[in-house]
This record gives structure tokens, C-alpha cells and sequence, in this order.
């Protein structure tokens, strides 16, 4: 009924505006009134024009439009959460950029207010820069980069992120994003503001300068957006901090919003290996991707594209797999028809391939993670496990898990006198996630890891836990994720999707802490019984010692042997004692 | 290094290719060799090359690419999930269709097994059909339809669900998706097949055919995907369950996969009240999307710009603001300085603006929710309470709470002496989440309810509640939010994004049910004193009254009439004590 066509004309008197609101005014007073018939049922004409009205208004939504909208997809759902997602976008191009280009990467970090819930935001690097005709595009345009087509590990892989972040600037502030870049020595810098026409994903570029900078090489990033400032856990204080741990080989010089440097030194002085990239492993490719492959590849056999656009599948698999789906090695891959395709797909399912390749993804490894944790939290314990690469959908990914158990001296063994319905008084473990060295710092509850954590029953390990709770202790655990396409649960990149392959490969490492940790639980628990038991020892041997002396008329030395051999049975009778 | 170019040519020869491959092969080994020396300094040139290299991979990413890579972000992360997902996305279009149209809904919902982990769904509708040339976009085409760029309440938003189960079904199958349409009695039907085309985002139309369908209009989509049905919480069973809830409206014939028949028979004979589509309230508009609103409107001054593109904005309240923030009412919206929509901005939240209308939102109001309720769950004691509607983002949303307590002779009042910590045997507060009528089923944690829930000390209203957990006892609660934009975490729809405003509402309902179940317990718990007590009285009066008998000589009817005095003082100073 209201039949406002789709396309506003841009110019138009103030007449019919207001006519236009008119008839939109009073459209839904007929509604009304036809809901309020009893059965409201619909004339046949009406039908044929309902569904008319309605297509009139069906159109196409633009990615800009989408995200503005649903900004809370990215990260922006707040002004504190806005902060760290603007840093962290930018911080997370800037250590992918470096890395990529072998540069020992060196950050600058600022924060700055601008007015009462405003702040400037500048994150610069010595990275290789960016050609100049991509400028525009990578800060300026959402879904546009490198790394989606990708299968390597990176921070970024969506191409969202920094023209996300200058949105949300711009719909906050009504200010240009602007970005200043270097590619080389010999090179001119070039300065842009830019800001995105969201109805068509493209950039508007406001200004456009070559000038004067006297860097190497890099690419400076500056936004201006609403925003809070605020210390804590979910800080970008706290995301710089667990930044470094998992970057050992970075300089942060970090300026905060009260003129303080802060500033992370570089603990390795070695540049991170270059994840290699990797083509799809044939156990991930669904059926109807298999057929989309087959479809658009330019290989001309079958053989050439099983071996060459899958990893991990020599001639010798290729033989074997297509010999058993009865397919010709020298069928073209595009006139593969639905049947042929269906019993590549299961046979390829059926025939044992090599996991993929694990150099796609570089593990922190036991002792960087360690280590890491170790900076986090001062424990009596720790302990650490790294996972063999596992695949989910093709996708190879390697989980570590690191724990910390806080006192030595805490109720060693469960602690089931402890209230837990008084004054929740008491302390959960502090879980602390990792993908692709990234902190994840929001939405922990909704995050697989967590999942996974609470799945684990780890009264089996020592500590106490309340149903549908973390459980309580002075525990503190890493995982990481490392993988060529973490799965997140939106673009925020703030939790972990709940594959099982992945939820499995998690709870495996858990398991394995778990262990570590109850054999270091029973350990503390066992000592504690034996210093005990040794005391009673100590206290009742001379009483035992004179009854001896007594009854059998025995000489000091006498005793003093016996006694000895005495302690000596039961501490050995004790050791052997078997676990509990 | 690898200058792999951006498209792939479609036609090459096989030799080609394996040299491409095997420069793709060799360049990884050169960085890593690279990578391993000390401090690894790039020389000059490299950086420029890196630069070079890096801009040759940026390329565009097209929305279904990104959602086919990411599909768990669409509800598809596992199979039995993406059955669900699959059938609610089409579920929830008809639903939207129908009352669109003021059709009372009637559903054919259906779901076959097919293959081993293969099903295919089909959701039938009396609604108002699809217009022809329509079809391929609604069904094969992502971010396309009519309901994103309305403010109005409704299931669907954002032109992307039923489309991506198509796709999810397409990937993993590599079967079409079919869809027959009928827009009135007197039209042909039309039978599409369509594919989506995630390299571009357009749909290709496999089949076209005009069709014999005996019915008066209507829509039928089918769908074949890798899937595992299953029941219980997280099920298409469940999801219809709680469906036909709160659609009382709409008649559902739930044909499942062992061929059984399950029918929700309406019991509401009226079609539901059609939300009224309204402008953004100008609280909720931010600066940028204020001046983008001024440049992009059609009206020339900005008292019209002011009136008729925002909801309640009279010209009084319009002439307030802008004499306030000095801006001339005659002045061309599209010439306002960055200043002065700063000042406009700023003057626009300083000044007191009726909250939006609510005839956007409707409610399934106490009665219902409470009806609904009392379907789900058996207890002994029910409240329920419907907030007035607020605003976020310049969105208005309602939320609805109503709250059942499972059984009266529960432990009233905490169950402090429960053991928490044993075998976790203990029953926790159950959730239903509904969004705009539609059941959330998956991702609770994630959800703002949930969070809402967690935040709300229970133990205050008498239940009890460990640290990090929900309160326990047989308690059900459902939260309704009404919203003409319900901000989800995920494209998916699964959870409610953390909006201060809507926390700050759902607390409040969840307070007020829970202040009602507080007083129900401590009700609860004075009864079972004072019948404690009473049987006290009972117990020793008699006695009181052959003592005072002995002590005073009184006759028997003396002593009646003391013990009657005496029960009713009891009895009147028992009901005067203050509550505790």
C-alpha cells in the first residue's frame, strides 16, 4: 500500500514531500482497520497487490550499508569497545604488513582526547608502505585486501577491519580518515583523507598530497571517533600488553591519553617466520565447492587439478583416487558432471591423504607461550602444550594451551567446604585467548574456547567448579588459536566459532594441563598428608621407643637401632603406598 | 614475490600453470632463508618490491565469498544447526509475507532425509507469492530486499538468510534451490531453479517454468543441504514449538523425518496488528549520519528536512532546536557547514524530544507472554511484565519478561545448605529468548539477555546463584525484545548485541519479576512459619489452659473464653509483624 518507490528522487519541492508523509501517515490506520475485522480475510485483487507493493521495494542493500547499520558486527557497539577495535584494527595491518615485508616491526601507538567523548586515534609503522592507487581502496572500501584469497595465517584476513574502523569515525564525527605513506627511501610520501560513500562502498578522496616525511619506509593511519577511554581488562592498555607478550619481536611506543609513553622493548630481535601459503586440502572442500573448483580451474585434466589445486595430493593419490571413482585422469575438470562429482567427493573422503602441510602456520611455541604466561602471572605452577595441527574444513589450525596455578599452599585438593552461595566472593580462572597472536579481549562467553573450558570437567583435575561456572582457583590460562581462517563468530573478530573439530583439539590441550596440573595438585596434597604423617612419626617413636625399652629390657643402642629401622619400614611402606 | 595476478585467466595450458605453481613453491623458501638471518634488514629496493607485491594482491572481495568462507557467521557452522538455521530463515519470510499481506499464516513446514547426512526442507506459505522478476533476486542474491532500509518491526532485516541457506545447500550438495510461486488466483505459478553465483553475487537461473499449483496464493521453497536432524533444545522441533508460542496466529503443519505428522493448531483467529513503519528518532542519530541525512535529502529547508525526515519533530520543536543552534530555518540542509551540524547535533540531544512512537513495535503483550509461558512450563507461580518502549540508536525496542517458578515447596527461601560443588546435579534457571517473536536458540552466552540475566543479583529475590553462573531452581524465564532493528551479534540472528540501553531494560523487567518472585518465596516461606506457628499455639493451649484452670479455679467455660482471647491476641500479633 505504501508505494514509495525505491529510489528518492534527489530533488523535489517541499510540496511533495510532505504529501509523500502524508499518505505513509495514513496508510497504516487502514491496517489497522482491517486487522480489526475478525477473520481479516484478504480480496483476491488485494493479494495480486500486496505482493506488487511489496516487490516495489525490494532492492539491493550496499556492504557500507550493511555494516553502518550493524556496526556492532564490527566491534563499535560501544564507545570503549570502539576504541580498541579503531587501535587494534589498525595495529593488527600494521604487524601483518611489517612481517610480510621481513621488517623487525616498530609501532607507534597514540591515543589522544579530543573533546568530551572524542578521541584521535594514530597508529604508525616501518612497514613497506602501500602503493599509492591502493590507498584509497584499503582504507576507503569494505571487503577489499589481500589476505582473503589467502589460505595463510594472518592477523587480518577479512579486509573489513581499518575501513570499518574509519567509518565508524566518520558516521561518529563527520571526520576523514587519514593515512600518510612511504613505500621506499627514494620513494615520495603521499597524505590522503578519505571518506567512505557508504551507498556505493567506494571512497570519496578529500585531499591528496605528496609531502615531506622523513621515515624509511610506512604508513601512518589517523581517525577521529567517539569514543571512552578506560583502563582494565578490556583496555587498549591491556591489548597492547598481551599484544607484546605474543610479539616478542615488536617495539610498541604507546602514548596515552594523559601524555605518558608507555613503551613494550623488543625481546627477540629475530623477524617472525613468513607462514607460507597454502592451496585447500581435499578433506575440507565440500561437494559443492569441489564442483565449483572443477568448474573454474584452468587446469585441462583431471590429474593436473587434483594435484595442483589441492594440498597434499601426489600423482600416486590422484591415480589412486580417480581410478576408484571410475573417473578418466584425462577428463576435463569442467565437464565433470553432478554424479561424477558426487563419487569424487566420497572417494576423495575414503582414501588417506597426508594432513596438510603445518608450515602455513607458525605455533608461538612451548616456551615463547611460557614465557608469555610466566609475564602474565606470578604462579607456582605452570605448565604448557602445544597440539599437533589438526584440520576443520580444509583449514589447517594448531591450538596451545598454556596454565598457571596461582598458590602452592591453596586448598591443594578440591575445596568442597568452600561456600559458593554466599557472597561470590571467590575467584574463577582468568582465561586468557589468542588467535593468530591477536588478543581477544570481548566476548568471552561466546567464544568456543570458553565453551570448550567449561565443557572440561576439571574437578577430575583438582579444582573446584560450579555448574554452568569456570571453574574457581587461582588458575590462569592461555589457549591460541593459530590457523590459516580462524573461524570468528562476527567480523569483530572477538570469539571463535564452535566447530567441534576445533572445540575438540582445545578441550585436548586442556586435558593435557589438566593433568599436569592434578599430578601437581595430588603432588602438593600428598605432601602435605606425608609431612603430616611424618610429624605423628617424629612424636610417637620415643614413646614407642621407651615401651620397647620397657617390655623387652632393652640397651639405649638397642633401641636406637630398632627405632630406626622402624622409621625406616614405615616411610617405605609409605612411599609405596599406591595413588589414590 | 609471487605476482600471482589478480584474476585467473579462465583458459590455460596445463604447462602454465605448473610453472605458476612452481613459483608459488620456490618464493616461500627464499623468505624463510631470509627470515633467518640475525636481524634480517631488508635492503631499500626489496621494500619498494614488497610494496609493489603487496598491491598487486589487493583485490575485491564479493559478499558471498565472504559469507560462503565465513558461513558459520550465517548460522551455518555445523549440521545440525544449519538444518535449523535453514528452516527458520524460510520460516521467518513466510511469517513476514503473510502478515505483511493481513493473511492469518498457514505453513507446510517439512524435512526429509535424503543421503546419509543429507536432507532436504521445504516451508510452504499462504502468504501474498513473489512477484516473478523478483525471484532470482530474493533467493540468489545476498544483502537484496525491501526490509532494511524500513524502519519497521519484523523477522527478517537484512536480505541475507533465505538466500544463504541456498547457498549453504548449493556448497555443500551441489543441489539448485527451488522455489514455486503464486501471487492470486487468477496468476500463473512460477517454478524457479536458481544457483547463487558467489563470484559476482547474482543468482543463475537454472530453470524457469510457469506452473500448475492449486492453490489461491503462496510461496514454497525447497532446499537440499548436508545436514543431521536431531531433537531436543537446539531442534527445528523445538524451534516450531516455541514458534507457535508466540505466533498464536499462525496454524503450522510440521511434516517430519520420520514421516509423522505434528500440527500447532492456531488459537488466535485475528491477524496480527501490522507495525507501523516510522523515521529514526533524531536521539539516536549520530553526527556523521546527520550531516550525510543533510546532504543526501530532498527537502530544501531544514524545518522541512527536520519535520519530515525524523519522527517527532514538530515544526515547534524544529524551530526550538534551530534558533538554539543559530541555523536559519530557510537554510539548504545540503549547505550545512561541519560546524553547524556540529552545533545542530549538539542542540538536537540538549533538547527535550518525545520518545518515538510505539505503534512500530507490538508487543506480545502480558496476556500472551503469560499464555505462552504457562504452555512451556508447569509451576506454581507466574509473573510477567511488559517494559514501556526505549530507544537505542534513535531504534525504539520493548522488552518483555515473564518469569515461572517451578514448584512451591522448594526450598523458599536460598537453598544455602545445597551443596554446589559435588556433582553439579543442581538445576539451573532455564532461558527462552525471543527477538520479534522469533525463538533465539543458539549462542545464549553471547546474548545480551543472558548477560542481563548473569548481572542480576537472584539471590536478592530469594534464589540462590554460584559466581559466573545463572541462578538455580526450577525457574523459566523468556525475554521478548520488540525492536523495529534488533542490533544481532551475528548475521545469523542467534544472540542480542550489548546495547547499554537494552541491558539497562531487561534488568529493569527482570527486577520487576524478580521483586514479584521474592515476595511469592518470602510468601512462601511466612506461610510454612506461620502454620509452624499455629501448630505451636495449637500444641500447647490446651496445656496453658489446665494450668490457668489449676492456678485461678476458673470454670470450663471461663477457660474457653480465656483460651479464645489468648488464640485471637496470638493470632493478631503473628499478623502484624513486620516482614522481615
Amino acid at each position: 500500500m505504501s508505494k514509495k518507490s525505491p529510489k528518492n528522487t534527489s530533488k523535489s519541492s517541499k510540496t511533495r514531500v510532505e504529501s509523500k508523509n502524508a499518505v505513509e501517515e495514513a496508510a497504516p490506520k487502514k491496517r489497522a482497520a482491517a486487522a480489526k475485522s475478525p477473520v481479516a480475510h484478504i480480496k483476491d485483487e488485494n493479494i495480486e497487490a500486496q505482493a506488487k507493493s511489496m516487490a516495489s521495494n525490494q532492492r539491493e542493500i550496499s556492504v557500507s550499508e550493511f555494516f553502518a547499520k550493524n556496526r556492532h558486527l564490527l566491534g563499535f557497539d560501544n564507545p570503549s569497545k570502539a576504541l580498541l577495535t579503531a587501535v587494534k584494527e589498525a595495529v593488527d595491518n600494521s604487524l601483518d604488513a611489517c612481517e610480510e615485508a621481513h621488517i623487525l616491526p616498530e609501532l607507534e601507538v597514540g591515543v589522544k582526547q579530543t573533546g568530551e567523548s572524542r578521541y584521535v586515534i594514530w597508529v604508525q609503522d616501518n612497514g613497506p608502505g602501500i602503493v599509492k592507487d591502493q590507498i584509497p581502496n584499503i582504507f576507503g572500501r569494505l571487503l577489499y585486501g589481500s589476505k582473503f584469497h589467502t589460505l595463510r595465517m594472518a592477523r587480518g584476513q577479512q579486509g573489513i577491519g581499518i575501513s570499518a574502523a574509519g567509518m565508524y569515525g566518520l558516521l561518529t564525527t563527520g571526520k576523514n580518515i587519514k593515512i600518510s605513506s612511504k613505500t621506499g627511501p627514494q620513494s615520495q610520501a603521499h597524505y590522503y583523507e578519505l571518506r567512505i560513500d557508504t551507498k556505493k562502498n567506494r571512497p570519496d578522496i578529500i585531499e591528496n598530497n605528496t609531502i615531506e616525511w622523513d621515515v624509511r619506509s610506512g604508513t601512518r593511519v589517523e581517525i577521529e571517533l567517539e569514543a571512552r577511554y578506560q583502563q582494565g581488562r578490556q583496555s587498549v592498555d591491556e591489548y597492547l600488553r598481551q599484544t607484546a607478550i605474543t610479539n616478542p619481536h615488536t617495539r610498541i611506543r604507546y602514548i596515552m591519553p594523559d601524555g605518558q609513553e608507555c613503551i613494550y622493548e623488543r625481546s627477540v630481535n629475530q623477524v617472525v617466520e613468513i607462514p607460507k601459503a597454502i592451496k585447500p586440502h581435499p578433506y575440507g572442500v565440500e561437494l559443492g565447492v569441489l564442483m565449483k573448483m572443477a568448474k573454474d580451474t584452468s587446469c585441462v585434466t583431471m590429474t593436473s587439478f587434483l594435484t595442483n589445486e589441492f594440498s597434499r595430493v601426489s600423482s600416486r593419490i590422484s591415480g589412486q583416487i580417480l581410478e576408484k571413482a571410475g573417473i578418466s585422469s584425462r577428463t576435463r575438470p569442467s565437464r565433470l558432471s553432478h554424479q561424477q562429482a558426487e563419487k569424487l567427493y566420497q572417494v576423495i573422503n575414503e582414501t588417506k591423504i597426508m594432513a596438510p602441510s603445518t608450515n602455513c602456520i607458525v605455533p608461538i611455541g612451548e616456551s615463547g607461550l611460557l614465557k608469555g604466561l610466566e609475564q602474565v602471572v606470578e604462579a607456582g605452577f605452570y605448565t604448557v602444550c602445544t597440539r599437533p595441527p589438526a584440520v576443520y574444513r580444509g583449514n589447517p589450525f594448531q591450538i596451545e594451551v598454556a596454565l598457571a596455578y596461582g598458590n602452592e599452599n591453596d586448598n591443594a585438593n578440591g575445596s568442597k567446604d568452600e561456600e559458593d552461595n554466599n557472597n561470590g566472593e571467590k575467584e574463577l580462572m582468568r582465561v586468557l585467548r589468542f588467535a593468530n597472536r591477536v588478543p581477544l579481549l570481548y566476548q568471552q562467553s561466546a567464544c568456543c574456547i570458553y565453551k570448550s573450558i567449561m565443557q572440561t570437567n576439571w574437578r577430575l583435575y583438582g579444582l573446584s567448579q560450579s555448574k554452568g561456572a569456570l571453574p574457581s582457583g587461582a588458575v590462569t590460562v592461555i589457549v591460541h588459536i593459530a590457523s590459516v581462517w580462524v573461524p570468528f563468530t562476527s567480523e569483530s573478530k572477538e570469539a571463535v566459532a564452535h566447530y567441534p573439530e576445533i572445540i575438540k583439539e582445545i578441550k585436548l590441550g586442556l586435558a593435557d594441563c589438566g593433568r599436569q596440573l592434578g599430578r601437581h595438585l595430588r603432588g602438593v596434597k600428598r605432601q602435605h598428608e606425608e609431612a603430616k604423617k611424618q610429624s605423628y612419626i617424629k612424636k610417637y617413636l620415643p614413646a614407642i621407643g621407651e615401651a620397647l625399652q620397657d617390655i623387652l629390657a632393652l640397651k639405649d643402642q638397642q633401641v636406637r637401632n630398632a627405632l630406626d629401622n622402624l622409621a625406616y619400614m614405615l616411610e617405605h611402606s609409605r612411599k609405596n603406598k599406591p595413588e589414590q
